[in-house]
């Protein structure tokens, strides 16, 4: 079988990223061959070791060399010896600002035999896709501090929404909600405050929607949303939502289906003028790295993201479908290192 | 006994507001006496019915009379008719901007006998309060759009953060975690994004919390922090966050509490250079306007706030503890109408 040559960018990163990734690049490397893929994998040293060598995030060069790559796989970033903000300005927020990640896309579902806080509720409860922008909104970084450390301080932060990138993100969403069985569509937004961002979302809704009568749709403030999302996970199939909702509530939607060691996500250009970003929702968590204690199956459903995206629907389904039948048969967390876990779900897909 | 006499606004609003009102002000007759209260009540009809009539939400006339009470009482706002935002702003945020309800408090605990959604926890395991800012962040209005309905749109929002505001909210926090048994401060924010802001969070908790040696402090991103909510609301005792966090992050403690029925809100003025306004987190609800089918529980518990408030602390203690007795003792809701709960709770604060 000749197979399709992929470059594929890995950003290892800080903490638990390194070992996580091992895991995912172990699963990859069990799924490739067979579904005809082979990965020229080139690793990238960022985060918070190369930021105390050289002051560095993520320079010009790196950048050049990304947007040459097909695909990226990042772990996590982040240290707290580096002050809060700067890798994750620097660096992974670049990253998505710059490849145009406009699409953050975040799956929360509840898998079989996954211990979920919520009581009563199954796996059939939690099915749904999370759409996040990821390029505008309250990331921008615009804003600012003047008279600092004055009782005269004042500190701005701005939410930038363009008819462009709002109208992108909605379009994809109905794609999404348009692919699926319940073919439904839930706004997240505040419009009843932020009423000039809110109301570009609601007419960009409405005038997108109308090519997609086959998709019912609706609106939720925020804060209701997260009332919902732990009383009744059921009325939500595909979400869409600016980037700072998004960020919440995708949390939160971790929190449901079990926690973030299970929660994947791909920072996606589906314009594919840029190579997508696939990473787990998780950060670094320096206090328990380098202990075997770190939970892969992000990653690996992350891996999962990555394969559909470059057009390995199969590759990702067995992928799925491994770490599915491994947490049903999981007794807990806590029994098996990072390691084993990677290399029972490796030997899954191989098998 | 002398009594001393309060003069108290009531708005009772849209929806089911006038239904819970009621409730609300049979408790506070039925506590009001034994306690050496008399409130003088002046009933201000503000809410859709009047936007509709006359155009106006919160008439410069009415904010001046509201300023000569003692203290206001709100049931909800807001109808499906009114283009979404108008009474918000117009109403509810206006009242809390003019009269400087810069401390927006929300308890959030789960009483015995209340259904969480949450499995496994108890009611030893959430006793918080949430100190939301009130009257600054991402709720000034500040911002607009530029080419509406064109490609070239953008809408923004400010975030506007003064030291003046976040000093005054944070050291209100700071007296309220003092006075609590765990004594334990908790900021939620997102400095890692909203740099200019989260920063100026962080300087202010760390400066005003050198006065505060007895107060151990400790830092959540937002998205974090939702996570934490359900997976381990024991770690909270008091929140402080900005106007936009609060929101959020009250709307998902009320859903972990059993629900929007039973959460009470205080827009404080702290200074009493204007009255407060206490208020059901609940909004209007008109689907169920009506039918008795609403919970006044929630705007009882805003009255016992309300009695805290006027320095009538026995009272508020008496109220809570009916309420507290009366959801023991309650075989889930839909068992009595809004007026028999009503009638219940006022009878256990008379007796
Ligand atoms: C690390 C941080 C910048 C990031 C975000 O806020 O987007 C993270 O929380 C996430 O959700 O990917
Ligand atoms: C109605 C709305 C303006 C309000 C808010 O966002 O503050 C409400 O959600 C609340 O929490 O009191």
């Amino acid at each position: 079988m000749v197979s399709r040559s992929i470059r594929l960018a890995v950003i290892p990163g800080d903490g638990i990223g390194p070992e996580v990734v091992a895991e995912g690049l172990k699963v990859l490397g069990a799924v490739a061959p067979s579904s005809g893929l082979a990965f020229e994998q080139t690793s990238y040293d960022l985060g918070a070791a190369r930021w105390h060598r050289t002051g560095e995030t993520l320079p010009d060069t790196v950048l050049d060399e990304l947007r040459g790559q097909d695909v990226i796989l990042l772990g996590a970033v982040g240290d707290p010896s580096v002050p809060s903000g700067t890798l994750e300005r620097g660096l992974l927020l670049r990253a998505r600002f710059e490849l145009d990640h406009y699409v953050n896309l975040r799956p929360v579902k509840l898998f079989p035999g996954v211990a979920t806080p919520l009581a009563g509720v199954t796996p059939d409860d939690i099915d749904m896709i999370v759409v996040r922008e990821g390029t505008e909104g309250p990331y921008t970084g615009v804003g600012g501090v003047l008279r600092r450390d004055s009782p005269n301080e004042v500190a701005t932060q701005e939410s930038v929404n363009t008819a462009y990138g709002v109208e992108r993100v909605i379009r994809y969403a109905f794609e999404v909600a348009a692919s699926r069985p319940r073919r439904k569509l839930t706004l997240v937004h505040k419009d009843n405050v932020l009423t000039f961002a809110g109301d570009l979302y609601q007419r960009t809704l409405k005038r997108v929607g109308a090519g997609y009568p086959q998709v019912a749709v609706d609106y939720l403030h925020v804060d209701a949303a997260t009332m919902f999302f732990v009383s009744r996970p059921q009325r939500f199939d595909v979400i869409v939502t600016d980037n700072l909702f998004g960020d919440i509530i995708t949390d939160l939607g971790a929190a449901i289906v079990g926690g973030i060691g299970l929660a994947a996500s791909g920072n996606v250009n589906p314009d594919r003028a840029a190579p997508s970003m696939f990473e787990p929702v998780h950060g670094s968590a320096p206090d328990i790295a380098g202990q075997g204690k770190a939970d892969p199956t992000a990653t690996i459903l992350s891996v999962a993201m990555l394969l559909d995206h470059v057009g390995a629907a199969d590759a990702a389904r067995r992928v799925e479908r491994a770490v599915s039948d491994d947490l049903a048969e999981r007794a807990g967390f806590g029994d098996r290192s990072t390691t084993q876990i990677g290399d029972a779900i490796a030997k899954r897909v191989s098998g």
